[in-house]
């Protein structure tokens, strides 16, 4: 079934609803809302509303829903899947004004807050209450809550404290109908029926939007140690990785890079780092806690480790700077590979036992189909981000062959135990993947959700499936 | 519709697929497999299978579905909502013999595991190995994985661990046509399309049969402390709980009692404690980590924090023995009071900070309607666990009087931010009182999944919604 072409009068009624400066059809903003941070695809809507309450995005969904317009969450466009595209053009609904933190309840430790706040942002305020949000995706100072609650989000201290699924209580959804519905309620537990929270979180706005969120916090530790270990190989590295976690420490973070992504990360962001010439690979690895004491015994163990898998030699960050500037060579990785070379971004995840295989294959397959690739990734949940570079490769391979690469990579990570993605989505660039990993019953129960919340598939219509 | 009557040429089918000496019809089984440890309810089912193989549940499911026969999924029967009662008769498919633990994965620090294993011998065979499975119910020694599964379990050490839906990371699901899928991936992280893994959990065999059930394990914590604290009130008690996590300190349990349920199970269990005759509430409050000196400190500040609230007393645990008697009194609680009354328990949850206002009410609630209560759970949570006893209520009152005043209670449970359970799930006995916290359309919405999963509705009938 067509979708109804946005004309004139259409565009009056959002008008009316959302308000004269909230809704937009100019060439600038075309071109803004077209993207995000997926490479190089865009895709123009017809407008962009911006609306300010529930209220108004409830009348918009209704009216989209009467009229057949599809409509387009989006929170702070860093998205990395496609997810936040108006592919059938129609409505982007962005997020960007409901960016009120509402409160922050120091009684039960949780927070509620609007889906436009950015993520670092809500990470100071409960910081300074000494609470902790600990979900930090590398974007946290320009992705959204929201976008972090479509995405099921993730981060490097996922491996010690769990992705955005483990904190969100509850929420606040407009679905299609314009009808609002809380999904469950402000607890730790939940025992009530299907838990439709859960159900919303990883569902990149194609069941309803987001409006607002509720979330555990936990006590801020108050101490970290943060280490740069080297080594002379990928497996090696990775190797390491799930040996710590079998001698009973759960760090708070445990990063994965190749050596390529460190040097270009160097050049790009000026970080002044010496490195052993031999080092092919390194992990980043921090551990926190109340006791620093305690910590430290906790990294003489984790080097006794490395030593065991080859490490050539351990950086211990001994300032707050150092530790800034290593964190910041891994944040500003994407950037910087992104800065270097057309490139696609994969974000395979096995079992972490299984990452040696991965990064194997994955060089394997590499040169199998002609392309490069720079991983990293957030090895202790066995998350690694493959960036293909197109390096020398023919626009013409490029354009057809790197697909059955990918494909590869993917049937290796489903054979490996994995998905294909860890918490980057699946949006409009992993959707004809999907099939690797899921047979045809598993996509209809999928299909069969979205046609209970969204019947007439205006939400975000062509993602995921 | 009606759903077909099981006749001699319907059970000879079941015969041909589980296998002679698995099928039974016979009086003693019948009688066992209408009740669960929901207080005095009765439903008969007209045949019970105990299949061995995940093949057997997908030709049961198949046959049945196609012949509108009802099937009651059932694991050790020690539900308290009703969940595993066949009350529209048919089959009871009991999974106790799917009792293996498949494989743990020491590398991945994984378990792969059959739904009828009961939850402490996997508890105890992870321990030799040096992990923890912390999602304990008190029923541990007797309930199943599966059922703890199908009911989102929790138990005492949620309140640092989680529940198991922070565990589950993948599910082996026969769906009513016969069907056999994976929810997920065995993966930590998961942004993948719907997560249907974590629409199984807590959907109470209404949608699908687990069939396998693969756990993400932990380290196993070296050390634990325990102490009793004894409170003059119970509003004391309680206001104590969120005070202790508001000076950034988690316990890996924190329990409540009433007077009256120690008294009684002390009687019951035969346990040799002393206590404080002013005392008239009780906080079981445990820490746990690898490191002896900091739980000590651990302990003093908490030991300030009750200091702050009233507490008349604080019995350290000092012996492995005295932590075992100290638990094994929490753990009765529940049989004990089943031996003293005619009860109703009911599973509230509210955000912790709101338990002093929430038991208070309940106890104004029980002066309203005439019926005493004995309250107990797991405070840290919020999740208060509240018997009400039938006493000198009369027959008629306890059969019509008592249902208003437990909506009073869901009433004010909602009216905090709470929800009507906390992981017992709503079965068959809360039904009713879904609508006093979800509106309509979130019971449409969980009524359109019901319909995607099960079209014919064989799946354990009439639970839930």
């Amino acid at each position: 079934m067509n979708y109804t072409v946005v004309n004139q009068k259409i565009i009056h009624h959002f008008v009316k609803i959302a308000g004269e400066g909230n809704v937009f059809t100019d060439q600038e903003n075309m071109v803004k809302y077209s993207q995000d941070e997926t490479e190089d695809l865009r895709f123009f809507p017809d407008v962009v509303i911006k609306p300010k309450h529930v209220k108004e995005i409830a009348a918009i969904l209704k009216y989209c829903n009467e009229h057949h317009i599809p409509v387009t969450p989006r929170g702070g466009g860093t998205g990395l899947s496609g997810g936040a595209l108006p592919i059938k053009g129609g409505v982007v609904l962005s997020l960007e004004r409901l960016d009120r933190i509402i409160e922050i309840d120091e009684r039960n430790l949780q927070v509620v807050v609007e889906p436009g706040v950015i993520t670092e942002n809500l990470m100071n305020a409960v910081a300074e209450k000494g609470f902790l949000y600990p979900v930090d995706p590398s974007s946290k100072g320009s992705c959204f809550i929201g976008g972090n609650m479509a995405h099921g989000s993730g981060g490097p201290r996922v491996v010690k404290y769990g992705t955005i699924r483990e904190y969100v209580l509850n929420l606040e959804v407009v679905l299609p109908s314009g009808e609002i519905i809380w999904t469950g309620a402000n607890t730790l537990k939940y025992a009530s029926g299907y838990n439709l929270t859960q159900l919303m979180i990883g569902s990149e706005g194609t069941l309803g939007i987001i409006t607002k969120i509720v979330l555990k916090l936990i006590p801020q530790p108050k101490h970290n140690l943060l280490l740069l270990a080297s080594f002379p190989s990928n497996e090696d590295a990775c190797a390491a990785v799930s040996a710590i976690f079998r001698v009973g420490i759960t760090p708070s973070a445990l990063e994965f890079m190749e050596r390529k992504g460190v040097d270009w990360v160097r050049e790009y962001d000026d970080i002044n780092l010496s490195l052993n010439p031999s080092a092919a690979a390194f992990l980043l690895i921090e551990v926190d806690g109340s006791n620093l004491d305690l910590l430290f015994a906790d990294c003489e163990v984790i080097n006794e480790v490395l030593e065991h898998h080859q490490c050539l030699e351990v950086l211990f960050a001994d300032s707050a700077t150092q530790k800034e500037e290593l964190w910041r060579m891994r944040r500003t990785m994407a950037v910087s590979v992104k800065s270097n070379s057309v490139y696609k971004e994969e974000d395979t995840v096995v079992p972490r036992a299984e990452l040696p295989k991965l990064i194997k294959g994955i060089k394997m397959i590499g040169e199998k189909y002609g392309f490069d690739s720079v991983c990293y990734g957030h090895a202790g949940d066995g998350n690694l981000h493959v960036n293909i570079l197109k390096g020398n490769m023919s626009d013409k391979d490029w354009n057809t062959q790197l697909k059955e690469g990918i494909k590869e990579i993917f049937e290796l990570t489903v054979k490996l135990g994995g998905t294909i993605s860890g918490e980057h989505g699946i949006g409009l660039v992993q959707k004809d993947y999907m099939p690797i990993k899921y047979a045809e019953i598993n996509l209809n129960l999928m299909r069969g959700i979205k046609q209970v919340f969204d019947p007439k598939e205006i939400l975000n219509p062509g993602k995921i499936f």
